[in-house]
């Protein structure tokens, strides 16, 4: 038995590729929003992917949960040794830029795989401070953090509490005699649990407390609580701080836990930039809070592109290796086949592929939109944000939990193979389920989105406020249900189908609201007993929209191919069809029964029309090998070569007869002999 | 800050028990199949769960690969020696009985808790010398085996080939001169992969082979092969044997790899109670090979149980904790609120408490009917075993596809916490969705059931095989579709909406198939091209056979009390509600539109309802507090208490400063000053 020589190229991939029906460096460049930033990005793959600094000895799975911390830790401290020392870098990229790419889930995952404890110092500590300490306090703050002097966290979440920012327990009450803030945490639940890095990593956090001075409460507001010693690292007096514990994946960025027993800060620690409080312990309260969405809208917009960013590594995945591996025969004595031939399987894995462009689609215009809004005049601003707010809570539900099904859908699609580690998909799912809860837990987020709906449908939006482009069907006349089907089954007429939905469920909710509070239920009751029809309503609206964001997005591209065009076209269409088997278009009368069935017809020849681009399409995404980090998913294809190389690495296969074996099983076997 | 007293339990918890409509007990009772087994089964939980041999010294999690395997073998060493030489527990459980209550997912997974690497021994070494083995062998094999003197697992699957038996590539080649079979890999995907315990643990391992004698192959056949010295443990010549590396779940059974090099064995090695090879290398057909069907209903029966059992822990962890976590004020002013008094966290969690119910009525008939079946005269066998081996299919398929998705959600109803393995979550759904892929990959079992669909649907049953009663509708005059709704909405009304689906997606494939045909496509090719369709078609089949399993099982109960009728007949009713709202059901012109509503209302009352008995009804699963291993979901509720006691049990919360900081950290922030 020979190994298949190294280096060769599955035939099957290679055959894949031959038949492409378009030019994939276009796509490539889409993604990347520009060819530019797909060459600065290969320039950082190169000169981070083949530094020896940052290869795991053995895969880290095989590790103790505190080796894989330290592991982890060494890795990260290199990268940002890189960042601030080494010009080469500095010139590939802009710092900011360049530290985000890294310390979010792109190049850096690839790096760090197990999640990384300075990530949050980065994209969490030093953001806060940006966006709500004081110009005097940027001067002091920043330039520390920035250069690594300092490493922070951002500590909000309580063992008792996470979306409801305002049960939040931890107090930081002013003491004007000392000028300053004592924070504590009464009890358990007021405990900090889940910032990464706050476990062993960081010496600093901004912590979320409720502010009291002048015996008044004036809610959550932020605070600068230096944790440890910045030489010996130990935790300063007041403070109990450690590591919450393993978790469903990303072991290694040490999330942890905060108490504070009357913890002492100066004044000035408090991020002044909007609300302030004086030395003699006056609040001096912030403008406007609607400007503070911004930084939401920012946060939720990079979940939709990690989330995209995670898929597309699955579907790359999972589709070459269906091109490569081959089971049972579909016609017998014709030899097994590729199982991307069978229908089943093109089922599980283009629908993802098509997802990966509707996401990329939806948040990218919702974040030049939102750029656009507040770079104009501040009164736009006001109008407009609350319905751009409510967007990217409902694009990161949406995003969220179809990026998740659909890494897990590939997972599944891998069968057995999927499942091990190796295949890097377990990491994969389990790091993108993670996106449904945190920054907004899902269900909240349909909540907020469906209020709104809500608030608009029965002109209730406060003065001053607008109702924006992707609410406007709301105040139009209800669509034609009885227009022909070729008019209801066309792009538009699907998008249309959705608006209809929303209309009607939020028609049903407001109908069941009023009669509910006739009967004399209170209001809040009353709307909560609606609320599975108002979440329906949000999600039909957020998929109305994707799929709308999708066709007009395909439409306005300017200088593609024929070909690249055409494909995308095709996994547009795909993705209508895909959902418009959606119960909501049936029932709400957009759709007939024979409707669905012919759209299905459809939508199976075109699964047959797109299998011959799957490989090129997965290609296009253009990840490296090292990210992917899969033994299924590699371009080359050698799928049964590697996971038998990779299983040869665990620990265990370095000797023939486990220890274990003499101290537990030898005895066993012999006392029943 | 004192921390809450202990064993006081949560006051919430206390107030739900009290209001309970029904007696928890009969419930437990009839999970458990008869209050006899109850006490058994206390029993059992008290000697092991209460013996200190069984007890980690810290949580698994935090051990590094090879210490883990380790750690479960010898605890799983332990059990067996307490099943083989304690008395004790002999007489409390009949031995094979008890050691599958250990060895499978019951009490034995709150001891071996990540995977146990002598659970292939018993659950399938085992079973397949007692299924396939003559008498002669089982008289030379069972008793060493039962003895634990040798540790068998079972290879089948290899690394090219799963569910496709017919594929396999290991040969097994009758040499008459010696009178032995040659057992060989011959390439990298010939390489056995995937058994538990083959990796470090088993010493021999019933290997799945293509036999070839006199000239000609024969198909897979069963050969009993020794790997490794039974003294020393050594791996034998010829034999290269290690472990497959990490994996989502149950990541110390040492799931393992076997590569044979041309390994001589004795022709009795050959399992030969169905076929044989005589000392002259003659082959000896089997009688019939539907009878080996038997051995699959078990299995896939035994996984149904299996993955109920784990819908049930994950639903008791998210119910016990959404009647402890208060978030949010529903009703301003009024104080944060139950999160299970949510409409959309009881739309989370209602359903599936119903699921256990519907999962456990449908198997267990199953498992009667078969039984019964097979008690009968053997023309009856044979004309009814293809059904129920099609309806183990199916009920596998869905059981394991609900019940992984119903722990996902009763996970991510927990939010950040549910992400925790301190919650116990993680583990229960990483390990409950692996019954997806594994004994027959869903997809491959829709596809199974679709195609005896149609058979039936198309009078092309074999000669001698009878439509069984749960397909008879197929060749019944098709339901009135213009029924009064009052008839439509029933639970027999919507049994048969699922019914009416299913020949009409039938109908719509079968032309579509004709057509194509007609059309000059080859018959295998189109029917693929229907797959979709036709999987559709076996999905609502089995969804219709639950409903109606559900809906009998519950009219068939006797001797309840009328709470806990009545708390199962809202169970029922709520789980074919839940289910009504597929788009099937209004496609296919059983509901309209108005229909939907009026059940969803309907729906939304019987959550308020329920919502009641929830935290009773999770008690009544009587699931032993070891058993959850959950901080979220044991039954006191000191759910943050436990959080925050387990997260200082985490390796690196021992010391303040953690190693890696003076290594990595530290120069970091040295080097930026």
């Amino acid at each position: 038995m020979k190994p298949a020589a190294e280096n060769v190229c599955n035939p099957d991939l290679l055959k894949e590729r031959a038949h492409c029906r378009f030019i994939p460096e276009e796509i490539t460049h889409f993604l990347d929003n520009g060819s530019e930033n797909t060459k600065l990005r290969h320039k950082l793959e190169e000169y981070f992917l083949n530094n020896p600094l940052f290869d795991d000895d053995i895969p880290p799975d095989y590790l103790s949960h505190s080796e894989r911390y330290s592991n982890e830790l060494r890795k990260s401290c290199a990268m940002v040794q890189c960042f601030l020392n080494d010009p080469t870098v500095q010139n590939i990229a802009g710092q900011m830029e360049g530290v985000r790419m890294l310390m979010g889930n792109g190049l850096g995952s690839a790096i760090t795989k197990d999640g990384n404890p300075l990530a949050l110092h980065y994209v969490m500590f030093l953001p806060a401070l940006i966006s709500q300490a004081s110009q005097e306090q940027m001067a002091y703050w920043i330039g520390r953090a920035w250069a690594g002097q300092i490493i922070g966290t951002y500590a909000q979440t309580e063992l008792g509490h996470g979306s409801f920012l305002r049960g939040l327990e931890t107090t930081a009450t002013y003491d004007p005699d000392s000028e300053e803030f004592v924070l504590h945490s009464p009890t358990i639940t007021s405990i900090k649990w889940w910032p990464g890095g706050l476990g062993k990593t960081a010496n600093h956090a901004v912590v979320m407390a409720q502010l009291y001075t002048e015996g008044k409460c004036w809610g959550p507001h932020a605070f600068i609580v230096q944790l440890r010693d910045l030489d010996t690292h130990a935790s300063l007096p007041g403070i109990s701080v450690g590591e919450i514990g393993p978790r469903l994946g990303t072991n290694s960025q040490d999330n942890g836990f905060l108490r504070l027993h009357h913890v002492r800060i100066p004044r000035l620690h408090m991020l002044m930039q909007h609300a302030q409080v004086t030395k003699s312990g006056e609040y001096v309260q912030p403008a406007s809070s609607k400007l503070t969405y911004g930084t939401m809208v920012f946060v939720r917009v990079a979940i939709c592109f990690d989330a995209g960013r995670q898929l597309q590594r699955a579907v790359t995945i999972a589709t070459r290796y269906s091109a490569v591996r081959r089971q049972s025969e579909l016609v017998p004595g014709e030899g097994e086949v590729q199982v991307l031939d069978y229908q089943t399987q093109q089922h599980k894995l283009l629908p993802q592929l098509a997802t990966v462009f509707a996401v990329t689609f939806s948040a990218r215009r919702l974040w030049e939109t939102y750029n656009s809004v507040t770079h104009g005049p501040k009164e736009a601003q006001l109008a407009l944000l609350p319905e751009l707010h409510v967007l990217s809570c409902g694009l990161k539900a949406a995003c969220a939990s179809d990026c998740s099904l659909g890494c897990d859908v590939c997972r599944l699609a891998c069968g057995g193979h999927g499942y091990l580690a190796s295949s890097n998909l377990p990491r994969i799912v389990t790091a993108t389920t993670a996106t449904q809860t945190y920054e907004g837990e899902n269900t909240v987020m349909w909540l907020q989105v469906a209020r709104y709906l809500l608030k608009v449908y029965s002109d209730g939006l406060e003065s001053g406020e607008e109702a924006g482009p992707s609410v406007q069907f709301l105040r139009e006349p209800r669509p034609d249900l009885t227009a022909p089907s070729h008019a209801r089954l066309t792009n538009y007429g699907l998008v249309m189908g959705w608006r209809v939905a929303v209309v009607a469920l939020l028609q049903e909710a407001q109908q069941e609201l009023q009669r509910r509070v006739a009967a004399g239920q209170q209001p809040d009751r009353a709307r909560d007993a609606c609320s599975l029809t108002l979440v329906d309503a949000a999600q039909c609206y957020i998929r109305g929209h994707m799929c709308c964001q999708f066709v007009a997005g395909v439409d306005e591209l300017q200088g593609l191919s024929a070909g690249t065009t055409l494909v995308l076209q095709q996994l547009c269409r795909l993705y209508l069809l895909y959902h418009a088997s959606s119960s909501h278009l049936l029932r709400h009368g957009w759709l007939s029964g024979a409707d669905v069935s012919q759209l299905e017809a459809e939508y199976r020849a075109l699964l047959t029309e797109l299998r011959q681009d799957a490989v090129a399409l997965v290609d296009s995404f253009d990840i490296h090998d090292r990210i992917l980090n899969s033994t299924l998913g590699a371009a080359d294809g050698r799928v049964y070569d590697r996971l038998y190389e990779e299983a040869l690495k665990s620990p265990l296969n370095q000797q023939d007869v486990p220890d274990a074996f003499n101290k537990y099983l030898r005895p066993l076997l012999k006392s029943s002999l």
